[in-house]
This record gives structure tokens, sequence and C-alpha cells, in this order.
């Protein structure tokens, strides 16, 4: 079993080449060095696009509806500037809100700053894709994927059905 | 005064008599063993409905724009698999939101277990009914309870509209 | 620079003339006495309306839409009972949530009284203007707003579509 995963950067200065991305790569290499936590996570697609909802819907809808990856995470885009959109792209696309995820992302990113009160995440699922949203900068996202390890994997096997799954304890 | 609560078990097992109703009888008890901190809880009806939006939604209403009792528990269907749609049966007829409560349960609950993180559980007001979502472990449902005791009996007061319960100290 | 900042007292009792606003002079006082660690923070306009979704929507677009104020924190009308609404009439308004903002609220208060758990306060963006729903017990509203003073200069000057604030460190 592996879970197939998609990385989305969201960034007009990355999209426009006027920077280069580095939360990008920071995630791929926070997954693969995460992967069997993850129950096998394994990165298979990735891609840059700019603040805009439009673009931001048509890959995670493409990742999730013809691709069928089993989680995307994205990265940038949740702040308060006028260009962070990517909340309001992937709240428009989720089925299931998953509010507990952003929860302990957002528990633990406080330990390190306040400022992490600005991010605006989103997590939710759409057919049988996890979706979550990180923030840009590097750190964060190796801090958030760092709070989500301990229910990640229990997430995706309840995502794919599995029933033995569903009650690891509480849920 | 009393709260009249009407506890309604979401399960696809339980409905189809594949299996024991474990946390409704669970739910019960722990009501009735905490009426008094409840301010007067008691359990005036019990129902068991599978994993479908429409059956659990036809429950809810019924309990709150005709029998109009006063608290509404369900138990499980929060979870991330696909038959998991308690919260979205209850979001689509609430119509207030009460996160506060939400959160209450996911902060006790993460105590015990991180895989509390993965119920997608949602609290609200319709008419003057209140319903919260539990997860369907037994444990989990007094765990929940237990969590919401301190705020239950002045959040009743206050959906009944006693005007002297609107600050009982911060809200 | 400064943060234009105005004051919606939501009270049936104060529009009404059947009560003094203790809330909203409280919340001025808070808001100039921490002015400067707000980025500069300048009380421009005050109002009070009862608890009536329409009454506190057209104040809160007049605010944001014409007069185009940085910062409107709303008082009162966030708890649990029938005359409450000033989240759902907020809810209705903002283009973006911005959900860290509340729990940083919650998370102070609850230090204080757990009846914290009992206001169902939103917070997010319209325009280039942040709205912040506070409970109306003048107490709250100080706790409230220091619970905020670490992020929201840098909230505002995101708001303002200042990218050098984009990353303080996480978002
Ligand atoms: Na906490």
């Amino acid at each position: 079993t592996e879970i197939r995963t998609a990385i989305l950067t969201v960034s007009d200065t990355v999209a426009s080449g006027s920077g280069p991305d580095r939360s990008g790569p920071r995630a791929v290499s926070v997954v693969n060095s995460s992967s069997e936590k993850l129950g096998g996570a394994r990165v298979v697609a990735t891609a840059v696009v700019p603040d805009e909802v439009g673009k931001i819907k048509d890959v995670l809808r493409r990742w999730s509806d013809i691709d069928k990856v089993d989680l995307i995470l994205t990265l940038g885009g949740t702040g308060f500037t006028p260009r962070d959109v990517t909340p309001e792209a992937t709240k428009s696309l989720i089925e299931k809100e998953t509010p507990g995820l952003v929860y302990m992302m957002l528990r633990e990113s406080l330990k390190v700053t306040p400022f992490a009160a600005l991010s605006r995440s989103v997590a939710g699922i759409r057919g049988s894709t996890l979706i979550i949203n990180m923030p840009g900068n590097p750190n964060a996202v190796a801090e958030c994927m760092e709070a989500l390890i301990p229910v990640l994997k229990h997430a995706m096997k309840q995502i794919k059905g599995d029933k033995r799954e569903k009650h690891p304890s509480h849920v």
C-alpha cells in the first residue's frame, strides 16, 4: 500500500519565474523522509500555479477527480493579503471538512510563532482525496507535517474505506 | 426545569442488525448519571439510523421541529470513511454553529488520543434545539460529555432565552 | 500609518435606551491604550444597533464598503440566545474567514472562564476591512484584544497588501 501524494505550490512569484520555489522541494523532501510514518507516502506529482482561484481549482480537480491521488498538499496563499485565495479555492471543492487536521497544525505551529494564527488553512476530503492547505513558508511546511504524522496514516486508511480503521480508538 | 434529551446512533452496522449498539446505551447512561450537572437532563427518545444523510436529517428534523427536544446527541459517522456523513447532515440543518463546543470536545479528547483529530464533529442550534455530534466510540462519548459539562447547563438556559444567563461572565 | 478602527455595539438593551453601553466605551479605551501595539489603531466611528441581522449588516457594509475602515470590532450578540445573531450577520458579509484569530481569542478567554466556549464569534475579511466579533462582556473585550495584540499589526499590514509582511515567519 502507498499514499500517492501531490504537491501544489501556490505563488505568483514562483509561477511568474520571479523567484525560486523554496517550499515545493522542501515539502517533497519532508514527505520522502517521513514516507514510512505516513503509511508509504510517495510524491507522484508537483505543480506551481499563481494565486488565482480558477487555476488552483483546475489542478486540485484534475489531481483528485482524474489522477485520483490520495493526498494533496497545497503550499502558500493562506494568509491575509488580497492575493491569498488558496483556502477559498479549496473550500469550494471539498465535500467534507476535516477541521481537526487544521487544529493540529495550528496548535503545533503556534508553539513556534504567534503568526501561525494568520494562516487561514483549510483541510477536507473530495472523493477519495484528502486536500490539506499548508503555509508557504518552508519551515512551516515541515512543522505542519510533523503535527499531522500521528494521524495521517489512519486518516488515509479511513478515506480508502478500511472499516477496521474506523475506530482506531475514538472516531 | 429539565433538559429533554434525544440520542441518535448513526451506524450502518447497528441499523442493519449486524452488530449491537454500544454507544447509544452508554450515552443514555452518561446523560442519566450527569443529569443534575446538566441542568436536569433526561433522555426522552433514542433511535438508530444507517449512515445516510436523508435518514439522519429526517430524525433530526422531527426531534427538533415537531418534538421540540432541547438537546440532541448524535453518535458516530463523524470520521473520514466514505460512509461518514453525520457532520454534513447536521450542518445542512443547523441555523447557528456553536464551534466553541466542538473545540471543548476536541481539546479534551486529544488528551486521550491524537486520533480525536479525526473527528469531524459539528455542533449548532436549530430553533430551540442544540444538536451535538459525538464520535461513535463509547469511551469517546463519555469524554465528550465530560468536556461539555462545565458549559452545557448555561448553554441550554441561553437557548431557552433566559436573559439572566446571557452573561454568566463572558458571553 | 494608522489603523482606522470602528466599534459596533450590538445590543437590544442599549439600542432601545433601556441600559447603558458598557462594552463600547471599554473597547474604545482598550484600542486607544493599545494603539501603538496595534500599529497605530485609532477609533474613527462607533455605533449601536439592536440584535437584528439586517441592521448589523447595514452598518458593517457601510463601514467596510463606503468608509473603508481598516478594522471593525463588533461587541455582543455572539451567545446562544435566540436574539444572538451577530456571527450570522458577519458570516454573510465576509469574503475570507480568519479562524486563527477566533482560536486565539477562544484559547485566551478559556483561561479565564469555561463560558468562553459559548461565544460563537466569527472573524474575517471583507475587501480591505478586517471584521472581528467579540463578546459583549466588557472584560471579555479586553481579554480578546489582549489575545490578538501579538498578530493584529501584521494582519492589518497583510490586508493592506504589504508583500514584505507576507511571511513575517510562517504565513
Ligand atoms: Na489548545
